[in-house]
């Protein structure tokens, strides 16, 4: 499956990608075999041009009147998600909001396992959340070396986010998931996934005025 | 404050804005009364034309050498923002996710008030989250009405997500923010942004990929 170019396919796409693969996975389990375009468009509630575009960077082709085959397709899209791999991930900051990614078991479905939490508060030492233990902060390193971690989650309030990157960074994690609404500030070669819900309120809040002025 | 055409605004932009407003409020509380583009570029981590590109849909100007009147700008991005008026939601689905949604105090911040929660599972009627009363479902018509409720945010489980938008709709909300990892099907005068944790999984996990591949 190397000839598909990952570098190519856009962020919309990509976006939509965890959606198609669910949905083909849940055809999958009703013994379905091929599936159209169309269908997959009328059932996601996309239109059929864009469903087919995003199809295209999997670089497998639909037969005519069949469509596509289904185990390939789904196949393609977790090569390109990247869900063929599991990742283990730590969260600092076990608060409600960390709490919440703690507890959501559907993540293990999209190739990330959150396996321990992180929080300066004493009294969350050594207690479990969903399983999962919390540690203090000084003991990242060995959480790391011990699980191969390779994304931290940061859900600390903002004052202290660029604290626990920097923390992360120093005990070599090179991928970060940043809640705080914060910008981090981190070397180049360091990705961060800035995840605002201010912004998204921001977007939002814009659309609904849009519509009261149409 | 009128001759800002509001619908012009990319939704990038927009979504630095929320940024630039909190960064702008912590200098005018320390008695700045000037901000160059060059100063906020620098503390917030971004190229300096990529500020005054920003700070052009303010419709303002900046002196040269002296920079933006500070509260002219802060008054320009709160009105950009929405967040001069307020807007009442409630929150669909008060697990884990809906709990830190409904502490999270910031969003007040936002012109965003969660006045409550609302929940199918009896053993949560009439307790309390964060101050906010948690409803059973059939009380979002009498929630509707009596407190102007704009907006309705959906943290329930994918299976029931399009349940709570029906609900949200017959009672008149037409804004909605889904946590819920499915695309809703409500009538063209339903605004709804989507907040999608797989979808931005998916781009960080891209990212650490292309970042190994360099």
């Amino acid at each position: 499956m190397t000839q598909i170019d990952r570098q190519s396919i856009p962020v919309p796409t990509l976006r939509r990608m965890p959606a198609y693969c669910n949905y083909l996975k849940s055809l999958s389990v009703k013994g379905i075999v091929y599936v159209s375009t169309t269908a997959v468009a009328n059932d996601l509630n996309l239109i059929p041009i864009q469903v087919r575009k995003d199809f295209e960077y999997t670089r497998l082709s639909g037969k005519p009147k069949i469509g596509y085959n289904l185990e390939l397709l789904i196949e393609a899209i977790e090569y390109i998600l990247g869900w063929n791999k599991m990742s283990n991930a730590v969260i600092a900051g076990v608060g409600n909001l960390g709490k919440a990614l703690l507890s959501y078991q559907g993540f293990k479905n999209y190739g990330l396992d959150i396996i321990a939490g992180i929080d300066q508060d004493k009294k969350k030492h050594g207690k479990e959340v969903a399983g999962r233990k919390v540690y203090p902060p000084e003991q990242i390193g060995v959480l790391v070396k011990e699980n191969k971690i390779g994304i931290g989650i940061i859900t600390v309030p903002a004052e202290s986010a660029q604290l626990m990157a920097d923390l992360f960074v120093k005990n070599g994690i090179t991928a970060l998931w940043n809640f705080a609404p914060v910008r981090l500030n981190v070397p180049a070669d360091v990705v961060v996934q800035n995840e605002n819900l201010a912004s998204s309120l921001a977007v939002l809040s814009q659309r609904i005025k849009q519509q009261k002025e149409k």
